[in-house]
C-alpha cells in the first residue's frame, strides 16, 4: 500500500464534473435544478410530479456493528459502494446525511466517507452548504422567539412557562448555552425563564423535514410539533401560536435534496442529518424517494449501529415513507470485531484470532436482527492494512458458517475499483433473495409494549424498567392520545445495552428509560436511557484554531 | 393614478432574466458566476484581476433627509434612479444593502424597494438569500464559543469575564435573549456569566464584512476585534483566540457580491447590511467597487438621514474604500417636510404652505452638509398624489432660491420612466461640477475633536458633552492607542440632534455621548448618544402569523 495523502488532500484534488452534466446523467432536467455554484444544486420537488409513473429502483441500506473507538466506515462503505456499483455497469445513487456545522470547529473530523470514497465539494459540504442547517435553525429559533412573544404580549394560551419543552438551537458547539436564563433586565425584556439551546441538528425541525413527504406535510407536521403545555396540562403547538406558514416559508428551499458527487462523479444526494439518539438519525425521506426514481440502486446508510441506526431506519422511516429495502449491507471491521472481543485500542495491531472469533457474536447478533425485518443481508468488511490473512480467512468462515454473504471491501484506499466484489455481491443478493419487509411493532401497541419488543428482540435484553418520571410521561400520553407512534429509542450506540462498557453481544441486562417525551411533529415518541448530550462543547484545543484560509481560497486544517 | 397592486403582487408578476444573462450584460464572464438559482449570483473576487486596468464609473450616493413617520422612499428612488438611467441609454447598477431576515417576522414592511422600483426575486432577498447573514451569524457565535471555551478550559488569557464585550447574535426579533444568564448547570458547562444577543445586523462582523477591500483585508481585521479585556486591562482579541482564520472560512462566500435584478432588469449588487447606528450604515465595499468596474454610474445608498448615512458613508466607507463619489441624491417627500414643519401624521394629506415653507430647514440643512464634502446635490422629490401644484411649485422655487438642483419623481408608481427627469439632471451635475471630495475630518484629530466637528457642522448643534463613562472610555482607548478612527455615531435617526422630537433644523442643542467603544475589527470607534436597540422584539400580533406557502409555493403575507 502506497502512501496515501489525507482526506482534505484527495477531496482538493477531485475532478469535478459540472453539476449540471452528473444531474443530467440521472435524467433531471435543467428547469428541476437549482444551482448553488458549480458543484452543488438542489432539485425541486416538481421532479416528483414528472416521474411519477416511473419504477423505484433497490433500496440498499448501509449499516454497521456496534461502533467502537476502532472505527468501522460506513459512510466509507456507503459511498464506495456506490461507486462500485457504477463501475459494474450499474445506475446507482448515494443518499446521505448533511453534517452539522458546529462540531467541524470542535474535533477534527467529520466529512462525508474517506479517502477515495468520499463526496465533494467536502468543503462546503462541511460548512454551510446550500444553508438548510441555517435555515432549520431559523424556523426552529422563529417559534421560540413566537413562545416568549406571546407569553410578553398577555399569554392568551395560557403556556405554562414552567412546562415548556421547546428549546433555542444554534449550528455551534456551545457548552455555555446549554442552560441560561432569558428574558432578564426587566419589564421590556419579557419574563424571566430558564431555557437552553441544542445544536441544530438536534431540533425537531431537522426530524420533521426528513420525514415530511412534501411541503404540506412538512406544514402539517411542524403545526403538530409540541412546544410545551399550557395551565391545564394541555399541549400547546405551533399552530396555536400561529406561526406554521412562516415556519414553513423558511424551510421552503431545505425541503429540496441536494445533489453533489462523488471523487468518482457517481451522484449524491445529502439532504438532512437528524441526531442519531433523540431522532431517528437517517437522511430525508424526500432524497431517498427521489434517488429511487432516479437510479436503479440508492444506497444509504443509518447513524450509530444496526441495533439503533438501522432499527429507527426500518421502523420510523420506511414506515413514514412507505420505503421496502430491497438488502442490508452491514460493515464490520477486523479491529472492532477484536475490541468487541475483549483487545484494547493500543493492541489492535496484533493479530488475535480468539478475540476476533468471541467479538463476532456483535455482528452476528446484528445480522440475526435485520432478519427480523425479513431483509437478506451482506457483510462488507472493511480491510485494514493490519489485517492478517488468518483473521480475514476466520472472519469469512465465520460468516459462512453463521450463513450470511461476506465480501472484503478496500474502497477507502482504492475507491470503487476496491468494492466490486462487495457490489457483485450486493447485486446477486438483490436479484436471488427475496425481500419482504416488515417492520418489527405495531405502533398500535402501547410504548411499554413497543420499547419491550425492541428491548428484548434487538438488544438482546430481558426488560425494561421505567422511572417514575417516565412513567408518569408514559400515563400523559396516553391520557393525550399521543402513544400510537414509532418508539425513537435514545441509548448509547457503544453497546446493544444501555451500558457503554458491555462490548459485543451482552446478555442478562435489563434497559432504563429515564424519559419519554413525544416528538408529535416528526411523529415518534423519544425514550431516553442514560443522558443524551444535545449541545457538544469545544475541545481544549479546538480545531477552529488549526483552520484557515489563504488569498487563494486555499483552506488548510479542515479533516 | 391607477390602483397599483400591492409590492409582493408586482415582484411575484415581474418577468425577471436568467441572471446569466443580466450578468453577461454587465460584462462578467460565466466563470466569475456562482449561481444561485436562477435569478441569484455571486461574483468572484476574481474578477477584480481581471478588471484592474479598467477606468472605474461614476459612483452615485442616494440619502434623504431627516426621516419621518411620513417615509421618503430612499430605497425606492435608488433603485428607480438605476433604471431611469438605463431608460436614458446609461449603463447603471444599483448597489444595496441585505435585508435583515428577523424583522421580517416582525411589522410588515421590510424588502427593497416599493411599487415599480423594486429589486427581485424579493421573497428570496428578504429570506435567506445567498446565506450571507447566515454565515455571520456562525463566524459571530463561533467566536463566542472560542471565548467561553478559553475561560472553561483554565483561561490562559486572563479574560476579565465581567469585561467581555462580544456578544453573541441571531437573526431573528427576539427580545428574551437581549439579556441573558449563560454557563449555568455545574461545572460541565462552563462559568456562569451574563451575556445578551444582538441581531446578526449588529454584529461587529457585518461592518468588518462591508468595510473589507478583499480576504486577507477582511481575515487581518477580524483578528483585531476586540472582544474584552483581560485582568490587566489589555485587550483581547479574536487573534489572541486563534480563530480569525476559522471565521474568516465561515465567510468565504459572504464576502463576495450578490448579484440579482431590479423589475426592469436593471442589475442591482446586493450585499452587506449593518446597522446604521452601532455601524455605518452602508453596503459593502467590494459591492460598490464591483459596480463601479461595471458600469458608467453606480447608485448606492446609505442608512437614515444624510446627518447619519451620508455622513458615515463619506467619512468612514468613502475613506476606508478610497471612494470617490461624484455626486449625491437627497430624497425628500412633501409629506415629510410638512411634518419637519410641524404638521401632524393625520394632516398630511391637506395643503398646507406655510409648513412645507418652514420644514424645508431640514432639506437645506442637510444639502449644506453635503457640500461640506465638497460635492453636488441634487434634490429628488418622491411624488405622492396627494402632493398639490402649490405644494410642488413652492418646493422647486424654494430649492432654486437656495442654489440646489430638483427633480421631481414618480418611480414608485412609474418604474425607470417616472425618473427620467431625475436621471436627466443627475447625468448633467455630474457633467458639470466638479466633484472634489474630501472627508469632514482628519482621523488624526483626538476623539472629542472629531464628535465636536461633526456635531457642529454636521448636526447643527453647539457642543458636546460626554458622560463620566465616555470619558473614562476615551481615556482608555487614548492610551491604547486605539483612537485615531474614524467616528460612528449612534444617534437617533428622527433629528438632527439627539433628542427624537427635535425636527426641522433645530439649533441651541447640545449633543450628550453617553457611551464610547472601539469596534477595532471595523476601524471606528462608535459614540453612543441616547439608548441604542440591538435586538427588536416581535410586535403584539407578529407578521409571522400571517405569512403562509401553499402547495404551490405561492407565499402570502410577506410585505
Amino acid at each position: 500500500m502506497g502512501k496515501i495523502p489525507s482526506d482534505i488532500e484527495i477531496a482538493q484534488r477531485a475532478k469535478m464534473k459540472d453539476i449540471r452534466e452528473i444531474a443530467e446523467n440521472v435524467g433531471i432536467l435543467e428547469d428541476e435544478l437549482e444551482l448553488y455554484g458549480k458543484y452543488k444544486a438542489k432539485v425541486s420537488l416538481d421532479i416528483f410530479k414528472r416521474l411519477k409513473d416511473k419504477k423505484d429502483g433497490k433500496l440498499i441500506l448501509v449499516t454497521a456493528i456496534t461502533p467502537t473507538p476502532a472505527g468501522e466506515g460506513k459512510s466509507t462503505t456507503s459511498v464506495g459502494l456506490g461507486q462500485a456499483l457504477n463501475k459494474i455497469g450499474k445506475n446507482a445513487i448515494i443518499a446521505l446525511r448533511e453534517p452539522s456545522l458546529g462540531p467541524v470547529f470542535g474535533v477534527k473530523g467529520g466529512a462525508a466517507g474517506g479517502g477515495y470514497a468520499q463526496v465533494v465539494p467536502m468543503e462546503d459540504i462541511n460548512l454551510h452548504f446550500t444553508g438548510d442547517m441555517h435555515a432549520i435553525t431559523a424556523a426552529n429559533n422563529l417559534l421560540s422567539a413566537a413562545i416568549d412573544n406571546h407569553i410578553h404580549q398577555g399569554n392568551s394560551l395560557r403556556i405554562d412557562a414552567r412546562q415548556i419543552t421547546w428549546k433555542r438551537v444554534i449550528d455551534m458547539n456551545d457548552r455555555a448555552l446549554r442552560d441560561v436564563v432569558i428574558g432578564l433586565g426587566g419589564k421590556a425584556n419579557g419574563f424571566v425563564r430558564q431555557d437552553g439551546f441544542m445544536i441544530t441538528v438536534a431540533s425537531e425541525i431537522m426530524a420533521v423535514l426528513c420525514l415530511s413527504s412534501d411541503l404540506m406535510d412538512l406544514k402539517e407536521r411542524i403545526g403538530r410539533i409540541i412546544i410545551g403545555y399550557n395551565m391545564d396540562g394541555q399541549p400547546v403547538t405551533a399552530k396555536d401560536l400561529k406561526v406554521d406558514g412562516a415556519m414553513t416559508l423558511l424551510l421552503k428551499d431545505a425541503i429540496k435534496p441536494n445533489l453533489v458527487q462523488t471523487l468518482e462523479n457517481t451522484p449524491a444526494l445529502i439532504h438532512g442529518g437528524p441526531f442519531a439518539n433523540i431522532a431517528h438519525g437517517c437522511n430525508s425521506i424526500i432524497a431517498t424517494k427521489l434517488g429511487l426514481k432516479l437510479a436503479d440502486y440508492l444506497v444509504t446508510e443509518a447513524g450509530f449501529g444496526a441495533d439503533l441506526g438501522a432499527e429507527k431506519f426500518l421502523d420510523i422511516k420506511c414506515r413514514f415513507g412507505n420505503l421496502k429495502p430491497s438488502a442490508v449491507v452491514i460493515v464490520a471491521t477486523i479491529r472492532a470485531l477484536k475490541m468487541h472481543g475483549g483487545v484494547k485500542k493500543t493492541d489492535l495491531s496484533i493479530e488475535n484470532l480468539e478475540a476476533l472469533d468471541k467479538g463476532f457474536a456483535n455482528l452476528s447478533k446484528q445480522v440475526e436482527n435485520i432478519r427480523k425485518f425479513n431483509l437478506p443481508v451482506l457483510v462488507a468488511v472493511n480491510k485494514f492494512s493490519a489485517d492478517t490473512d488468518a483473521e480475514i480467512n476466520l472472519l469469512i468462515n465465520k460468516c459462512k458458517e453463521f450463513g450470511v454473504e461476506v465480501a472484503l471491501n478496500e474502497v477507502w484506499e482504492k475507491g470503487g475499483e476496491g468494492g466490486i466484489e462487495m457490489a457483485q455481491k450486493l447485486v446477486e443478493i438483490v436479484d436471488k433473495e427475496e425481500s419482504n419487509y416488515k417492520p418489527l411493532y405495531e405502533t398500535e401497541k402501547s410504548i411499554p409494549e413497543k420499547i419491550e419488543k425492541i428491548v428484548k428482540e434487538i438488544y438482546g435484553g430481558d426488560g425494561v424498567e421505567f422511572s417514575p418520571k417516565a412513567l408518569k410521561e408514559i400515563k400523559r400520553l396516553e391520557e393525550l392520545n399521543l402513544d400510537k407512534m414509532p418508539i425513537c429509542m435514545a441509548k448509547t450506540q457503544y453497546s446493544l445495552s444501555d451500558n457503554p462498557q458491555l462490548l459485543g453481544a451482552p446478555k442478562g441486562f435489563k434497559i432504563t428509560v429515564n424519559e419519554v417525551r413525544v416528538s408529535a411533529g416528526a411523529g415518534f415518541i423519544v425514550c431516553q436511557t442514560g443522558d443524551i448530550m444535545t449541545m457538544p462543547g469545544l475541545p481544549k484545543v479546538p480545531a477552529a484554531e488549526n483552520i484557515d484560509i489563504d488569498e487563494n481560497g486555499v483552506v488548510t486544517g479542515l479533516f
